[in-house]
């Protein structure tokens, strides 16, 4: 018997999240993108907030590719206490000074308790990070806000124990819970991380909620970003999230896994087809792309 | 420092898979199919050979939707010695029945020594089994072969790992390997394989060889089939291995990862679709899809 | 390259933590019971508090054993929200009995920021469960603790995360931190998670902190409890913490993974036995035993 | 569902492996020393056959160890075809030449069906490796052998599977095989391989058949082979496969793996009183040590 296996508990262990008695599935709209309908939601961003010039550069082609939502940490949980933890509340500041200049979405996380409710007077979608998905205080905390919330799934977690993760949320009270591929830890060693993208489809036959991919965390390489990204949609992902390069100008020297501009571009554009054609094919099967 | 990640060979240890000095990508004809090319080639066909009627059934819907290549095993490689093996040479004998009757390619693994040369004397592609990727005198003998061999990656194997068997192969004088991701063993528990998408472009990124997916054995759920297949072609696979129902009569009760006549037409037409949408972006990116 | 094997910062990642500059070995005071001696440290205590009547029971056989540290969870995580989470402060209280009562050392796990004050005050050595090992607010108030920590291995961290983890605790003052390795998390399924025995010596090679094995989490299956508990032993554990029957009067019927009273009695003695053996071994060969 | 935890047949599938109907423990003889029995069962050498130098300096120093058993590779099984192969039947006849010399039995591997006859006029002991372990027709070949064979666990395979391998040699006749765990591959990169300790146990409580430890593929680093064979004989396990050095005059510039001398004496002498003083403990508890 394998722990991974077991049900927390008997009967049906996901009482809001599960499909069952939930009849459809779940639409959430984040600042006028619809996460869970017929298109594919899309958010792009840099890897943090840096300063007002690098997140203006970003939103700018995020804005002029059409893209509506934003995204970039101010809070950044590191593995080391030594490492850069991020701008804080002048990352904030900056971050609706993208949303005024550029009427983009805020999507950025929350790390803890104490700057909870900052992140969420900025953001339009508060993101749980990986490391966080079993924080049940943090969870706890989420259910109780007025926006959505974006959980990632942890780097070592079972299905059940996201969609468990998400019931916290839920129980409190926050229907609006998106949920985000973003990568396992296995020992196969080409990418990062191994982008399990067989969750997506799995995770619609239990559950009503929206789902979508990072296959920028999922891969940690920018050449794998953009199949992974369309494999993830047409493996029926609602929307991705991509990581986008901070510094557009001197893009060839660094980004290990951000996309350039015109990558950016052309990825979202394929992405949208992909979702579009897939409407038909789930008609005809009874599945949920 | 983790055995997954080292290099057997300083210096490239790819001599031939690898892409260096290798320009363009191969493009291998098994019966008319081109592995590699702007198309997406299709294998389908039932788990195993059981009978003619079976063979039959199944062969006729698969040359009804337009695919030319029939997969099943004669001789099935089984974790206990008490299952049952196969129909061995009479199941080669129904195989060479199909392609007479209905003008498909056959599919088929050899998993010894003793009876390669049977099965390649049905074998319009000849398989080598996960289990068999590092067996190395059965893959010198399939680089003697006149045929083009279909390698399957180990449920435990890195890619370097894989890249390496194929070299054993390749090595040996006989130029037409395909490799086909089966999904790698992981604690993720929602499937019975993780179904590692991303190795497809990182495939392509190291090697000129043709790279196809089979979500039917890594993912074990019927459900899960369709979307992950859609993923593998929108990663840049080349083709797809799917396993069809072996009596579509009774396809109700039974067949746990097998897809039904009608949803193996409607993956058919969706995934050649995605895959010539792909060749455009494909040139805009010089990604290899 | 994979995200497990990046350090993640150049130089020396582990400060605090590393052996480089800290001479010899950190031996921690728990009560009277040393971690990091030449003795082995007993931890002995059931699943989480239940009742006076079931903690007095197994409190009495841990004492009679001969061994000074109970440990029982007032606060448990859980993967649902609907789970049981703990008598909490009743329990804590309860824990403050046993200790008045059989003069043994309380070790319990803190799970958030709000109730840390109130574990603090109770514990002898306060646990930061697996969940939380990067939960880094939690962290860095156990750095503030005038208590020890002990700091159990994330189900899906490698060494170095945990290193770090506990570098979060010490860089803010609190120099007594104990490591505890309870199985991760992989495909191996003869048991509910696979004790990675290995990582003992390998932390002792890095790092100067005690770390002891917990064999019933690692396991989750009693038969195997014993073999692994002397095997950390026998690999340079620092200690052990043991989960003993909640109810030792109806054994026979639960407690999956919980010894028996006699089976604890004659794992301690056993488990002293070899450690003691070993520090002739570790004289000879330079190694910390 | 998956796949990992799967019994292959229902019932017992474990017909011969099993402790089911198979009372008592299997105890092998190989060369005088008894495996399964109340002692440790020891197995030195190096890597692979050299030179008659090398192996007769290593064979000597074992010898005096007093240990009975030399392990070397003459056939080597690698991941790359451009790698050295082994010395092949020049190095079995190094290895009868130690036999003579020193009266050590020998324990070496075959690769594939080719060799097996050579192998197996030489070897003591024949090992089929990690790679071969569902290498079906060479199991069955080893079925056939007058000789006692060492199974190796695959490094992606379950206690299940493994035990099924088992079950191959013993259905065509072959009484007396010997598990072997070496290490399996997980995301944990401390070490080389995850040495699965637990496996031990968990092995003798579905199987009478001996089991021992190879810690020098288990964890690939020469710091950490002592402590995990330790940890091996207190978990249970009935011998050790331990790798020495090739060139003790040379040892300390390589030899990323294998024990020098002195270590390898310790070692020995420290497994025997582990192993001696758990008959005891074995005797209380109805535990198989």
């Amino acid at each position: 018997m394998n722990d991974a296996g077991r049900v927390a508990d008997s009967g049906n262990p996901f009482r809001l999240a599960g499909s069952d008695g939930n009849p459809g599935r779940s639409i959430i709209d984040v600042h006028g993108v619809l996460f869970g309908g017929p298109e594919a939601a899309i958010i792009g961003g840099p890897c943090g907030v840096e300063s007002k010039d690098q997140v203006f550069a970003v939103a700018r082609y995020i804005a002029e590719a059409g893209t509506r939502l934003f995204r970039a940490g101010a809070f950044k949980p590191r593995t080391s206490p030594y490492s850069f933890q991020g701008l804080g509340s002048e990352g904030l500041a900056l971050l609706d000074a993208v949303r005024r200049e550029f009427d983009l979405g805020i999507v950025t996380e929350a790390t803890d308790m104490e700057s909870f409710s900052d992140v969420e007077r900025t953001a339009d979608l508060v993101q749980i990070g990986a490391r966080n998905m079993q924080n049940f205080p943090l969870l706890r905390r989420a259910g109780h806000s007025e926006k959505p919330i974006l959980l990632k799934r942890g780097q070592g977690a079972t299905l059940e124990e996201w969609l468990l993760a998400a019931e916290y949320i839920l129980s409190e009270g926050n229907p609006r819970v998106i949920l985000c591929e973003r990568g396992v830890r296995t020992w196969s060693n080409h990418a990062r991380n191994t982008f399990d993208v067989s969750v997506i489809p799995a995770a619609k036959a239990l559950s009503h909620l929206p789902i979508i991919a990072d296959p920028s965390h999922a891969t940690g390489r920018r050449d794998l970003v953009i199949p992974c990204a369309l494999a993830g949609v047409a493996a029926g992902a609602d929307g991705l999230l991509v990581e986008t390069h901070c510094q557009p100008s001197s893009a060839l020297s660094d980004g290990a896994q951000a996309l350039l501009p015109n990558e950016f571009l052309i990825l979202v554009n394929h992405a949208r087809k992909i979702k579009n054609d897939l409407q038909s094919i789930s008609a005809n099967l009874g599945l949920c792309f």
